[in-house]
């Protein structure tokens, strides 16, 4: 057995890294701690070695992500970082969504942006991987092949309304996150300037005034849906084309949806297209398990990519 | 005190209409029975007469609104129909979107459209209305301003997302509401074909392909929130201009945007808009109480206005 | 007017009780803040005399209510306390039960407990209320009247199951109040120890051997149920005796029992009683909203008392 | 791989059991219609052993299953049965709580009641396997060890407080599963008459009067949590001892109490208990999922009893 490292092992996508490890059959956790508080390993590149860790997982904060990953990457342990840190490509397109310098302008050169089904040959070779957030996994998985197939009309743009289960915001106690806050309600938060936007405008080549986004919070647990409307024709057998031989993402048929108990606890992206003919507009639904596709079973996935395994591997 | 029939009063709409009642100062409800397994007055335009019925709720299905309408308006008795069925404008319209014949076209262009922020005036001497949809409710209150002012890019379409608590989908136990599906789910219907859309077409006045709408199940009971991004500018103020003095219509200093909980158990319609400079496009925000503005709530508005008492008399 | 000043009004039963009183005929409310940084009134026994606050309600932690009420109590304000600080009897049961020390056992044994189905004369004097906790409100009700009919076999003891909704537990953020944890959940807390205990034991005359006290977390925003099983007979003929002419007890026939929708938004305690013949066993339901009847409602039926109003106003 | 039928698969916890075999390594679901109307092979007992299926799961109601049970096992065909059908040991008692007769008194009396922890025995060599009721799973799991231990005060009697989660309602829509009537709701039911009471009564030996059981539903999809107050000392002793070695009991320190988290989605049984030594009196808590260990789950490791395989493949 292999070991891996997992740093944030306490929030809600680090134990979901830990639990899928778990269940892995090459791979085995180990609990570090970036604190002091804890009771697994106590975070220093010295121990990652002398643990024999291969390659670790960061579920910690961004500021966190950026004074870590490079403490492992120098002792040769990889780094998956399930935070924003890596994401973006220059420090000043980080300074503006993030509103934070970063010192490590070569890392963000460096990092492979860990969305498989697009950049799978990169995280093959990489040393460090950026997870990609929730609602960007849907949104790019969903939106890259039509982009790709040239059948949006960029210029009346694309609109995503997003949604997503409360552990999306993370485990830290908040007034927004509080049962009776949620229960019974629904709101919007973030509206058009979420820092996943820039995310989704690298990884399909949009503009900006081309992608509006509107992030929304589910009163439920966990899974994020997407629906976004496109003048689009074809939609399914693009899909179909692009997404045959892919693992995890399902094409429905036309005119059915998914919806959040499809994909909740699997690494599945669900992608469901509803076309209208009098108008020639699309619309598109994507679901995905916010902690899974999401978060750690899409870092479980570029992990296997990363260590030579077989893509699927501790995922079904 | 003036005595108001409800029809259809076991169901959530109807229920919500004989509550209300129940707290209005001039107007108090009597319980009336179309089927004959109730416990109230058993329907029949005598008897409407002869307990002193000036108006009926119709909280009934269309077909069965369609049957009882007529008998009640020949007897003299004022008609707020609660169903679908006096919405549009002709048989013909009717056809294509509840997919049944309609044999009362005189009705259907006779009955006044009852969003009173728009048709007040009809309203008031009307012997028909028909009581709008919950999501037209909100949409038409969001879209009309400012397709009035001119400022939406038609041609790059309204894109209406929106999302209704369970309630909406009526009292009848279905595989749709059992609970077990609902709970930690979250689901689209009726994409781009919702039997709603075309009463905002109509009260807005907008072509078919300018207008795209999704609706969506959340898992609450009441509430109602639907987001919509426009090409526009300076929206907030049209719409402070446009509801100055509309006592149920509530609009947001531009940034902040509603949620359900605002609105839940009230009358209200919050508007939010939130906007963006550099793709000069806006997001509005709006939210209601499904079974307040979205139907009861708006009954009695309604009433008020046929018999002539002040418009927000029972809803405060 | 009169006007009752409000410390606490950002947690759920201060803001509770502001709402209540905006809808109240004869008494307005005035936000008075403890600490420095709200948007009321600041507090100093000196502003609520020059404010003209005749009746102050403390929704703070007992501790802060140990330190407020004497400051009022001594510029002629009468106060009606929401916390714990002031409903056991002397500083030892207090010391016991919250864990701290009790600076004024002068105004412990002063204090009158709000509770009015059975203490309405002495709160009616009183210059200090202590508002009911939520649960002992519902059990007090419940039993009370059995144990005074001699109708429970104490030996055998008295079993008492609640349940809250989260609001119960205070608006602050915690582990235990995150979305994430509740949602799907159910989990019992503070097993045989909770500090509500010795309210019940005091009000229904009860030894601590014999009653059995599990509290217990519901995936709801509020309402309480509580079931105890008795050995007992005629229990609903006994609740109408004595809860006949009760303004706020409702008790069903045998056989119905009640739940939180029942109660939900209202200063009702319903009662319900299933009796098995065979065994000689009864089991009783309780249902309040646990922030009216359990906490604000019951704060405003007790300043009604001590102002000398009707005691439902505002409360209907 | 062998083959298992299973009858009810659309059912709740007949779609379990599929999912649940679908991962087990011995043997493959075949789904069987026993209506007109579905995908699988049509239910005879030919087409049973014409698809070499050793063993069936009628997850159907009582009466279906106590019209097909004789069939398949005529046949050769085992059969384990999720329904109240054969769990009760004469016509008479099945008589009295299911309301019905019951024509196969023979085989109510060959049945082997499927709790594996205290009649593994049994079920082993059985060719009818009654699968428990989800409340009485956890029920007796709890109390008999207590009681065949001498602990109880058995005159005192035995209160047990069960809340379900929707699901054991089963999936048929109904008034009192649809989402609005049971969202921020929580409510009792079948109040000291539950048809799982004679199953607690058979397995645990107590008397009639001895045991008074509580159900009540919470708001949440799966899982059961029951509370019981016993007059009792060294409880968690007596449960590590009798529950050693086994691999679905989970004994929890004295003190700590499970949730629904704790088990939701796996088979096993959290037992925790907290004891007050001034009273003597001890709490239990208890959870299981309903579907799992009440149900699917609990049903897979009976037919692994049956065909000798171990007693925990496919459930870890």
């Amino acid at each position: 057995m292999m070991r891996a490292g997992v740093v944030g092992h306490s929030g809600y996508s680090g134990a979901e890294v830990v639990k899928l490890l778990r269940r892995h059959p090459r791979v085995e956790p180990v609990l570090v701690d970036h604190r002091a508080d804890g009771a697994g390993v106590p975070w220093s590149p010295q121990a990652l070695v002398e643990n024999g860790i291969a390659v670790v997982f960061l579920a910690t904060p961004a500021e966190v992500s950026i004074e870590l990953a490079p403490q492992a990457l120098q002792h040769g342990v990889k780094v998956i970082d399930l935070s924003g840190a890596f994401r973006l490509r220059t420090a000043e397109n980080y300074q503006r969504w993030y509103g934070a310098a970063h010192g490590r302008a070569d890392l963000l050169a460096e990092a492979a942006y860990g969305l498989p089904e697009f950049c799978r040959e990169r995280v093959k070779g990489a040393r460090l991987v950026a997870n990609p957030g929730c609602y960007p996994t849907a949104a790019n998985l969903a939106l890259k092949p039509l982009v790709e197939a040239g059948v949006i009309d960029r210029a009346a743009g694309i609109v995503c309304d997003a949604k997503s289960g409360v552990s999306g915001a993370g485990k830290q106690p908040t007034a927004k996150t509080h049962f009776s806050e949620v229960t019974e309600n629904f709101s919007a938060y973030s509206v058009l300037h979420h820092r996943h936007v820039p995310e989704v405008l690298l990884t399909s080549a949009l503009e900006e005034g081309e992608f509006s986004f509107t992030a929304q919070l589910l009163p439920v647990h966990r899974g994020i849906l997407e629906t976004r409307p496109l003048d689009a024709e074809a939609v399914v057998e693009i899909y179909r084309r692009r997404y045959a031989g892919e693992p995890f993402v399902r094409v429905y048929g036309e005119g059915a949806v998914p919806n959040l108990h499809a994909v909740a606890y699997t690494n599945y992206c669900d992608l469901g297209v509803k076309a209208d003919a009098a108008s020639r507009r699309v619309v598109v639904v994507a679901a995905i398990d916010n902690l899974v596709k999401g978060a750690a079973g899409q870092a479980i996935q570029n992990m296997n990519l990363v260590l030579g395994f077989p893509e699927t591997e501790g995922l079904e």
